[in-house]
């Protein structure tokens, strides 16, 4: 599929960096700009021949598709996460209630420390390592935090992770306890990022999970687009809704789709790609219904916080993605993320934080406007847990009744709530 | 393995209850103590010839052992929460830093709920469907409540748990959230327990997981052992350490060991069982001890929540477990919960909840004093997640430094955390 290739690269068939503005290539090494345009890294491989046995007998977690990340041939060997392989969850509840005919939850709670995030990061860490770097690094506000922390004391390593000082305990809590070191910033995200972008710069053995090793990084999202193929019984969905954060993962997502189909694992039949935003940052659903193809920053208001990036470093790709296979980006209100959580939990048992309830809400709003067919297999990602995100819906959750010990008080309400 | 025939039985392969005190046989229905000693029922079978391949050729869940379990044959055509075949984590950090050979952590928060009752609630659900129930209850301040709510909204039944009105928030939302009915009780969990029996034996067609189900719920442990041992490649652990609450994961989980060796399905090689109690709730080790065959009720007082049973139904069973297999029965401070759970973070990336804290904290503490053998393959469980269980480490839990926006600041700060 390309002409360049991995007989030596230190990260398994991938071949090279490739600039996807202008094209130029690189070695494999610790780069993530173009020198020429500046424009954003990514992967490309010297694909091998590989057939679905092969990866079906791997082992269960986002190594069996080791051959199409940038890893090393040996990653197996050294302690990690083992994240992935997380449950594909036929909907039938939930698509009754949507009027759909078969929908499927992609359920990323089963990860490691409950968020997409672990593959992402096992993937930086393994081609980090390979590369040199001795500490795994991030910003981060939450998933990454733990994700990261999680992943260094697994293999070993050690982690810094730079986070706001004036974040929620718990989320201080469950990043601290795995024992890297927290450095709490007095000042905004922005200001955690700025920081954790110059010291990229000049701490050469600092692994910036999302910032000096991003190409890598981005590329263990397309574990989600495999598994789901794979879990379908090697197959493709007809349509996908998928959060939009920094909108890596959607485009990693048909990427992954893309490669399976040239690839020979699936049919490359066609499907299309739905991204999800809460409205209160939703710069790429804005620029979808205006037609635009630069998206325009803003300042995120949302209870969505892991999604609240206001200038998405993949926007303009999530847009080329979403038109070209004739898909569509939404975006919802706070409220109807509140409902979709309530709606995933009630139907399907699964209890997803915001960004699920994004993504829900959105599949919601665009089979109301017809954007979305009702009777195509669809595919809704739940990338996190809603124990991290409890804040959102405690407001609008409480007990059914309060009652006194007794069976006569107990008679007398179940009655009502019957 | 049983005279007991499963011919005509509505759950499979089970084919009787047997009182486990004066050995009275009852047929498969809905009862749950003994109508001549009182004494506890359990599920006996006319167990199959099953082997390991088709075990293996089985879904990635608890359902691989339905054979063995106290369920329907078609079990698989509902929808429920697959839980199970968590990972079985090599733990060669902690093993090094405890002096061990050879250590495994199961760790069950990869569970739907991320605890092991979705296990046993998944279990209790199928049987009930069958037997004819309608609604699945529960009095609960935690991982139960959470499973039997989220359980229910998957299979599409009602659920009603109770919990007393004072819980965290957070707990109740984290139940409510599934949209079953919540009914908060004005009183302590002693009170909200009182209760449910009596509604349990008021209400004909509502299964109280662990109270009218209990004996087909119980058998839902077995499953981690089943586990253990296929993961470890069908072989027996030589010790493991489980938590105490009631004590009935405990005696379930050599009752599986015992059915693997005697089906054939692994060497039956000797094993010693340890059990795990958090000090302020230690009825069964103080029993240990003091080498009596009968445990007395204590008033819990520890952070170990999950596991505060002051007066556990199979205390006795647990002390002849232990004793027969030449383990022990152990019980740590608070103080050393919070240690474990720590360690197991920071040693191995997994947030365990107080729960894993003691479990750990005794392991710990039986290798300082000899009981344990640090050359000897050793199984700890790992019940559930940190994120339930926040408030035990968040006092000791916190940024390794605060520092401003700006790199001269975090050099000063690096070199001394360096």
């Amino acid at each position: 599929m390309t002409a360049v290739s991995a007989t030596d690269s230190i990260l398994g068939n991938a071949a090279a960096l490739a600039c996807r503005e202008c094209g130029a290539q690189y070695p494999i090494g610790p780069r993530y700009a173009c020198d020429m345009c500046f424009g954003p890294l990514e992967v490309v491989y010297d694909y091998p021949n590989i057939c679905r046995d092969t990866i079906e007998s791997g082992p269960r977690s986002i190594w069996r598709y080791r051959a199409l990340l940038p890893v090393p041939d040996d990653v197996l060997d050294t302690p990690n996460m083992e994240p992935g392989f997380t449950k594909l969850i036929r909907a039938d509840n939930l698509a009754r209630e949507l009027g759909m005919r078969r929908l499927w939850v992609k359920d990323d709670t089963g990860n490691p420390t409950h968020s997409f995030k672990d593959r992402v990061v096992a993937v930086a860490l393994a081609a980090a390592r390979a590369l040199g770097f001795r500490v795994l690094a991030c910003p981060s506000t939450g998933n990454l935090a733990n994700a990261v922390a999680a992943a260094a004391a697994r293999a070993g390593i050690r982690s810094v992770v730079f986070i706001p000082a004036d974040l929620e305990q718990q989320k201080i809590v469950t990043t601290a306890v795995y024992g890297g070191t927290v450095i709490a910033v007095d000042g905004t995200y922005d200001d955690v990022n700025r920081l954790a972008t110059e010291i990229a710069g000049e701490e050469e053995d600092w692994a910036f999970v999302n910032v000096n090793v991003r190409p890598y990084y981005a590329e263990g999202s397309k574990t989600l687009g495999y598994e789901i193929a794979e879990q379908l019984g090697w197959r493709l969905p007809e349509q996908v809704v998928i959060p939009i954060a920094s909108g890596s993962q959607l485009t990693k997502v048909d990427k992954a789709f893309t490669e399976l189909g040239k690839l020979g694992l699936v049919d490359a039949t066609p499907y299309r790609v739905y991204g999800a935003q809460a409205e209160g940052c939703s710069p790429v659903a804005q620029a979808f219904r205006a037609g635009l193809d630069v998206v325009r920053p803003v300042r995120p208001n949302t209870i969505a916080k892991s999604l609240a990036i206001g200038n998405p470093a993949d926007g303009p790709y999530v847009l080329d993605v979403c038109r070209r296979t004739g898909g569509a980006v939404e975006a919802v209100s706070d409220e109807e993320v509140v409902d979709a959580m309530r709606l995933l939990a009630r139907t399907e048992g699964i209890f997803g934080e915001t960004a699920g309830g994004v993504t829900l809400g959105v599949l919601r709003k665009l089979l109301a406007n017809g954007q979305l067919d009702p009777d195509a297999e669809t595919v809704v990602l739940n990338t996190g847990d809603g124990l991290k995100t409890l804040d959102a819906v405690a407001p609008v959750v409480t007990p059914s009744a309060t009652i006194p010990p007794s069976v006569e008080a107990f008679r007398e309400v179940i009655e009502q709530l019957c």
